[in-house]
């Protein structure tokens, strides 16, 4: 059986802790999808195209994984790809409380699919893409937080 | 003295969860008002309307509770309703420490209210209105979620 | 129907906080049982003897309310008492956590049980009977954080 | 050394727990710098020049506190006023990781600043600005949980 | 490459969550690993030999997995068993913060190590073993919280 | 005025983290006093005399760093050191919650007691002495965890 796995999120944009997971989770399957979620409610930062461009950069060398994007339920897109397993990083206990929900009712809409969580490298743990956007807004220096390849877009 | 409580919330839309909430509180106090809060703020994703009459459906068994809406303070509608309790359901930490601070602020404002709090059922406990809504949004089955009265509301 | 509920505990000793949930929990319901538990796995810190009388003392003027000790699941206490209802303060979301986990075994073992949660007062919500002991065991005055009925214990 | 510590925030109003925040670091700090900051994403409910004349009132009798607004990055305006240190409360768990995150972050971008922090008394842990808004709009009594100074600005 | 996972614990007892992690992991991995530790700190309620019986008798239908006991850290045991990753069940947020912490040290003392997260399902989500002894220790009915394939053993 | 603070703990053994938290607090502070609490209900794992020899050590540089034992209470050594300041790390909200209650209940103990609280470096947020015990007990390499000056005592 072929092992998929969604990697779902806005990656807006994508961080060093999103590049930290999707790395250490190519062991353990056979492909990854970087989804990238287009939420017609909220508006995004960074514009998708942008988005796109730079989860291509980072993935450049993993032949294993590759981005899409989609639209409507996470679970409708996993059926889609024929993937039994969605990809989720933990931080914090706040991110736990709501990844548990989401999980729990993912599971429910489809009885098939599995939430594996992995944890974030201690370092990583206060990156989230909300801080980086805020310090970018205010012309902050991002280059710490986010993957080597795409530092050339922020200089 | 009459014990009359007041369950407060925006049910946008009433949920399974709530429904187990109301119907285990019933033998507590003699008479329960859903209170729907009509929040100039924030926008609902369904209709007051349609919210009212699915909660209508779900008491229709239930002589001892109402439904009403209401506007302003939750503590001046239970002054209003000659309310002495608040009823509330906890699932997560994240919620109790949220429902703490309106409890404890709620007492302030008005000594004599009391807010009794039950837990959720496990199976409950990932359901709220905000995922419920999230799920219809991106065309989703949320016949798992809500009353099985209402049911016929969304097929 | 008769409402009794109980509130449980090895109140080692009883505090103000534990002082504070009981009266307001008394308009709620027709009796409250003070209900101690005798654990013999855990050694108490105050001789059971003294932890009954103090709780007596602060009982003296609650018609309504009473204490007694019980050994063997809380739940089969409360089949013997003939209680539905079982009574917690919360404080703390480490609290909440704790308190849902038995809560929702105790409603497992005995399906017509229910637990009502109050909030502790914010002038109480630090005060824990272990940290009570620990000031008590240091030679530390707690009188500001037991019963005033009691004070004379400890002087 | 001067050590000048930063206490950011929208003050979107001051309430008792800033003030006794303030207070209570007067001490350990030469000189304190109320700074609201100015986010032109968010609208604030209170307009900023009454934001900071409330502020002003209740540091009127505090030779060391002054007020400033600032916009950009928080340790940007550490930089700029020579401030090698961040003041914050923390009331509960859920303040504390978003905290946590914040601090390690402008830890990252300015490695010479350091957060400090001070507990909310317990009576005043349920008080946040957000809710002291939401009973203002709804035509609440807020006295309670904003400085006694500026009461005569809100009867 | 064989992917061995273990998933380490004292199953004091196994519980009916222990099962359901074990059965939702067999598809992800070549071969599971259920490690007892042997604690010579901690005194278990149950002997070894049953906790172990009582896992070979769950496990009995279940070709890739196996059990074993082990002393000494749990990574070293990973080493010997040529395991890369390690299993374990997230169920409440407290739970999160424990597993965090060790799962972070077990990264740095073995940098190979993997620790692979799932969530408990809603209804498994208060059981813990220590609640299942404490039921037991009570003479409560502990059927409800243990795999049916060794309610025999506790009839 | 002498700013005197007291940073008390077991440091059973002391780590990194503790080592960082002190560091940082030099420059806040006229003069640090690592307090060794002498506990005789709890058994340490490290003897007394090991314990605060690698505390010296750590300090040995350190000129307004200085290492005491003391019994009984915490703000009772406070007094007696004349001591204004508390200071302790946190690292996680399961740590906040317990530092709360702790530090609420010194206040009251002692109203002139002020706790000042640090984050942990994220790096540093996983070591516990907890942990580093247990990687002991169970002969792993804890050099990763304590302070480079004391690697000589566990080679």
């Amino acid at each position: 059986m072929n092992k998929v796995v969604i990697f779902p999120g806005s990656f807006d944009p994508i961080t060093k802790g999103h590049e930290n997971i999707i790395k250490r989770a190519i062991p353990l399957f056979d492909s990854i999808v970087v989804a990238v979620g287009e939420n017609s409610e909220k508006k995004s930062y960074f514009k998708l195209k942008d988005r796109i461009q730079w989860i291509e950069e980072v993935l450049s060398d993993l032949p294993t994984v590759t981005v899409e994007t989609y639209s409507g339920l996470t679970v409708d897109f996993c059926k889609q790809m024929k993937a039994k397993y969605l990809l989720r990083g933990l931080r914090t206990s706040a991110d736990f409380e709501f990844e548990r929900s989401i999980g729990q009712i993912n599971k429910r809409l489809y009885p098939d699919i599995e939430t594996v969580f992995m944890l974030a490298f201690p370092e990583f743990t206060p990156i989230t893409s909300s801080i980086v956007r805020d310090v970018h807004r205010h012309k902050g220096n991002i280059l710490d937080f986010i993957p080597t390849s795409i530092h050339s877009y922020f200089k």
